[in-house]
């Protein structure tokens, strides 16, 4: 993917113009943290650090970017040229795609000369915010319907072409089996699912033709889709269809079902095609699927073997957005602090310390200053230095392991999908204690 | 914008090999069209046609992606091959970009072999369904803030890139005054709007010096951030900037106001402000903004000159995707449908007339056949005939007067906030009906 520098908000160059002029050009050290959980999540999975990285990476004001920037009147030529020099030469300290995290903490801290950090917050929020926001729904899918398999299939209702892309890159890298997507598949090397619309068995003047031209065709992966018309009707053609095609050596995977009542359908459906001798084809649902629906299937014991989870996955619909932040603090040194009502943060640089109970389940977060050492997992890594990554690209493999552990840490009052009674402790050490009363005190705020 | 063959699903593709393998090849009609509007919704507005017309131009496969389909073993390498010649060369039919339309109406039909009709469903449905939701959030801005500058602010809290850039693209199209996303400035012809952050302050030692080091470098477009500590505090700083701003003759436009109570915190500012003798300097204001929150602010009669709308408009927070498909209704030659439970559609290829008061108020819509000859305006166009265009790509500025005319023709009880008690009329026509029994008949559904 590409890194053009103008896919930012005008008043980070604005604000670059101004350091420039001035002169101002200390170290900065901003983090990006979510303020606040959605009410339906007990956690949320940090995800989309590789596309951060390849970002920073490739972050450079093309010829053709810096003529517009010129042709805007805003900007002084020779601070266009200037821009023009810049690259991203500054460190970084991220969690892993795949940790568990919590309100308040930082998931990505970036310490660089304040135009380089400035100059990156849109896109960083931009890009982290977003698969941070479905790895964290897709996460709690999974966590709905434990061993099922579970496909992305969202793309027509995602926000446009990359949100499609790096939603079928969250959702797998959490724990769904493939996607739908294909570019996602070639881009990302997950794997792709696919069966029939409903315009396949529309196009055949009847439903069972439709079906075998469908499994002649892909004689090893026959899905039909059943609830064209009448589901139950549906049911007897695929039978029919299963003895015409056992002839050929072509076995019926499975059905799919898009629509009714998903429960009581996949047990009628079930019900047919055992009577029918036909066990071995298995029930694929679609369809409004969400964490809570899942859940509602498999407590009915539905015989849904896979399920194709959509529109309301990709857009996180019950939380389209995370309130987060990317905010300075520190800057030459001291610590900053922002306090609008309702907005402040912690100041200084940071890290946030994990500990874990006897049976190795998580016990609570401390958010202390970036070089204290305290007991516990320390979450935040360097993963670039001036620059530079520290290590390979992470497999998507790696990510989906650290996934499945972190979430097999988390305790069960956090697994569930209600809102737990109380949220996870987060401590704050007291040396980030005495810095906030520190900071507040230079600042003139002490209250 | 590229228009990668890949970017769709699966189905798509194992689809037409089921066509190709077949030698079904006839001419379907496609019709996309919402199925019910989201709750807080009394009307939509059709946008993104422009970006799905670029896409249908450009569709092809390249060679890397003919080797990936190759790579997955689903395919027939004598159908990858067959994929390589494919383009579109069908017609599209659609209403104009800042049409309002409402439920089971179609806003764009495609008539086309199956196989081109079929392959460019996905990309359809996400171009077309992202841009209208947004337009459509959008459209409901302007009508709470009349005659007020508007900023679409949501980049960073976009779905990802194109998310971002469309998103701009769609409010500015229905009557925003610009953007801060200055990739979409360049890319659409956007006027782009920033002033400065929190952390410009807090790289200070004092807003003022930050105050003034910012205004010393965009004489020309000073607006100055006054919530990052105290705000009313920071007025008393803002009126001593000015004074010494002025002696080096340079003006502050605007102040901006982020956070807090926005309606009582303008008043003060404003007296503050005025007091001293600044009331040239406006007030601009952001924050978790939607089109409640503006017309709030407008009742209270907060003295605020402009708005500047991020996440919930560009992620349409309260209804994040639309009920939205894209069906065939007829193939060769004949009408077709759909009967899932919730969700059948009108069978054929069909138009919309639209009726008008005494008073030039829409009054009612008619979905008849589409050669029908009704008394009315007919709301799907020619745009594309046989693959190329009908005319050239229509200005921002022609879909913004058009929003604006759709927008004063639309009956006032559509024009409110709060959902309507009866959804607009929409009457289906005789012809249309005697088919959808004919339809039914033919495949075995009357009941």
């Amino acid at each position: 993917m590409s890194a053009p520098m103008l896919l930012t908000d005008l008043y980070q160059l604005t604000m670059l113009q101004g350091y420039w002029h001035e002169g101002l050009a200390g170290e900065a050290v901003f983090e990006l943290f979510v303020r606040k959980l959605p009410t339906e999540r007990n956690f949320l999975i940090a995800a989309g650090l590789e596309q951060a990285l390849e970002y920073l990476e490739h972050l450079v004001l093309t010829d053709e970017e810096a003529d517009y920037l010129r042709s805007t009147g805003l900007f002084d030529d020779r601070f266009v040229d200037w821009l023009r020099e810049i690259r991203f030469e500054g460190d970084v300290d991220a969690m892993p795609e795949g940790t568990v995290f919590f309100p308040n903490e930082p998931i990505l801290r970036v310490t660089a000369s304040i135009h380089q950090a400035q100059l990156v917050e849109t896109r960083l929020i931009n890009l982290l915010q977003f698969q941070t926001m479905i790895a964290s729904k897709a996460a709690r899918c999974v966590l709905a319907a434990p061993g099922r398999t579970l496909v992305e299939f969202g793309l027509r209702r995602a926000h446009g072409a990359e949100a499609g892309l790096l939603a079928a890159r969250a959702t797998c890298a959490v724990g769904f089996t493939g996607t739908s997507n294909v570019l996602a598949g070639q881009r990302y090397g997950l794997p792709i699912f696919g069966t029939m619309a409903h315009s396949y068995v529309m196009a055949h003047d009847n439903e069972l033709d439709a079906f075998l031209s469908f499994a002649r065709s892909q004689p090893n992966n026959v899905v039909l889709l059943i609830d064209t018309y009448d589901t139950l009707l549906a049911v007897a053609k695929v039978i029919e269809a299963a003895r015409i095609l056992e002839r050929e050596g072509i076995r019926i995977r499975a059905v799919r079902i898009d629509a009714g009542d998903l429960g009581e359908l996949s047990k009628e459906v079930r019900r047919r095609l055992d009577a029918a001798g036909l066990e071995s084809i298995g029930i694929f649902v679609s369809g409004d699927l969400d964490e809570w629906k899942l859940r509602s299937l498999i407590q009915q014991e539905a015989p849904i073997g896979g399920f194709g989870v959509g529109t309301r996955l990709v857009t996180s619909h019950d939380a389209p957005y995370l309130n987060c932040a990317y905010k300075l603090e520190e800057y030459a040194g001291l610590a900053r602090r922002k306090v609008s009502p309702g907005k402040q943060t912690y100041p200084g640089r940071k890290q946030v310390f994990r500990r874990y109970d006897d049976e190795g389940k998580m016990a609570g977060d401390t958010l202390a200053v970036a070089d204290e050492e305290l007991p516990g997992e320390p979450l935040l890594v360097p993963v670039m230095r001036a620059g530079k990554r520290v290590g390979p690209v992470e497999s998507l493999e790696a990510i989906r392991r650290r996934t499945r552990e972190q979430l097999e840490r988390l305790p069960e009052v956090y697994r569930r999908l209600e809102p737990a009674a109380q949220s996870f402790p987060l401590a704050l050490s007291d040396r980030l204690q005495v810095l906030i009363v520190e900071t507040d005190r230079r600042l003139g705020l002490a209250r």
